[in-house]
């Protein structure tokens, strides 16, 4: 497998101590357990944030820790859900008075590992679970519909309401909100390939992609011929609009997530797709990304998701934040 | 070819599109001749910094216009140098009155094109011309060292002082010095696949890897087999200290970019194979950066670039940048 690594068993290990000299300033990170914290303590009463799920999607979570969003991370071997153990040293670590709220991505092992950790937990504690995808209901690895790029949204809309002092039950009751608010699809060009498989977790004929597939490479709606931009955005869209609770008229914010190895010129022409059939259903894209949030270590491909926007998330999604992969106002 | 466009004769300008609706709040996209401007005007007095070159290496350059950075980016077609209108073009339209600096990678097409253009504007204009990457002096687009990633540093810098006052003579002076105390070199484990063309631009066997590659595909130092990260990083590391100008226990900056297809997790641990053997050369790196910020569409590979710096120079860096692909500090 043509990797950049050393030594594929310890390549989580060596690409979070590269991550953590790399932005000394804003994390932290521990071994055994593994977990990432802010560098800067959590202030006292603020809730904080705790995210993690297995890693190959950077800079999903880790990525997203620092000030206006998490507070820490805990991430798995790639594609492989985290241990109880790290979601509840992650917990004790970050927790300054007002509980941790644990937002969690719809995977069978994720869900049960965060239930566990949250049991196991003295101190107060909720969850939000995440479930954007509507590619398809039930997959590989998920009863329901999976967590994907909307995740980043929620975390960023409900980092910036802890900041301002929201309590557990306001965090956890915006963040299912947002998620509510939030819909997602993705297609594949290419297979992305796990390092300690060596092969890659799908194949794909040379003019054939992967409609609705999962972050991790698993089975989407369908595979079909490779076809034009406009063709394939709309089928994305199509799917998504049809579900999504944003109003005629309505503000929503756009973001176009490369899974990986997509160039940016192909993702900026997807978002020129994307906005028009935004425009043309009537909605008004009042925000925006463009870029690798949540990805399938080298995959092709990207995928849309809109979140029904009010001005209450609109000023939560302005607010400051400081990580290592989404920074403004501070 | 598996990409995400409509006509691939039609791609550049798509794909600008997308950028300009993406970043409206930010740059304005002005097409015939194509030209990519900050949407808030140059300050009167203030250099106006313009650079461009062929697409594909996105966000360079237009994601580094804004403030703080660049006035202006003309862009080619993919791997094509743009035409000197465009950059008289964009003289015209972000000329303050303090003339405009165009930053120019050593490639003979931009070179010849961006000539021309100081030529034909009437204005006053400096150029300063970039070529950090000291994998091989002379290859297929150039002659002398090639202009890579250290481009962006380069702009960063004078971007900087040209919002603190530096008349056009300085920025020239401090760009030179900037590009003079940066070093590159880069490798890749696949190819890119320029659009037009529908194949791959060479050929790697499936445990090669060309050591020293530039941002072009265009062939590097060596074509060697396949190796740990520690090694791979060692042989990059190696070449650019022994060009380097820091000086042993001086400050520098160590930017570890991604060609386009490399996954963060891969980024990330050859930043800690970096930052190790820039702590056993005595060099301390006092700021960093790892990323995607001068690719070659979906080339699978990374370069490091390390620049010697001085305390003038950290607080250029430091200082306040809004632009699409960098932002602090506003």
């Amino acid at each position: 497998v043509k990797k950049l690594l050393n030594d594929v068993d310890d390549l989580l290990r060596q690409s979070l101590d590269g991550f953590g000299a790399a932005h000394g300033d804003l994390v932290e990170v521990h071994h055994e357990p593994t977990f990432v914290t802010r560098k800067v303590a959590q202030r006292a009463g603020q809730v904080a944030l705790i995210s993690g799920g297995g890693s190959g999607h950077e800079p999903l979570h880790a990525g997203f820790v620092g000030s206006g969003m998490l507070a820490a991370a805990c991430p798995g071997e790639v594609f492989t859900s985290p241990t109880p153990d790290q979601m509840l040293a992650a917990a004790q670590a970050v927790d300054s008075g007002a509980g941790v709220l644990f937002i969690v991505k719809n995977y069978a092992g994720d869900v049960m590992n965060f239930e566990m950790a949250a049991e196991m937990y003295t101190g107060a504690s909720a969850t939000v679970l995440v479930n954007d995808d509507v590619a398809v209901e039930d997959s590989s690895f998920t009863t329901g519909r999976r967590g994907v790029a909307g995740t980043v949204i929620v975390e960023k809309i409900v980092g910036a309401a802890a900041v301002r002092g929201a309590d557990l039950a306001a965090c956890r009751k915006l963040g299912e909100r947002a998620n509510g608010a939030t819909r997602s699809m993705g297609l594949a060009l290419t297979s992305c390939t796990v390092p300690a498989a060596g092969t890659p977790t799908f194949t794909l004929a040379e003019n054939e992609i992967e409609m609705g597939v999962g972050i991790h490479g698993e089975p989407g709606r369908r595979r079909i011929a490779l076809a034009p931009a406009a063709t394939l955005a709309k089928d994305m869209m199509d799917a998504i609009l049809n579900e999504t609770p944003a109003a005629k008229g309505g503000p929503v914010l756009l973001l176009v997530n490369g899974f990986g190895g997509t160039p940016l010129m192909e993702l900026y022409l997807m978002y020129a797709q994307a906005a028009r059939l935004c425009a043309e259903h009537g909605l008004k894209v009042v925000r925006s990304h463009v870029g690798n949030v949540t990805t399938s270590l080298e995959m092709q491909g990207c995928s849309f998701t809109v979140t029904a926007l009010d001005d209450d998330m609109i000023g939560l999604w302005d607010a400051p934040v400081h990580t290592a992969a989404l920074r403004w106002g501070c």
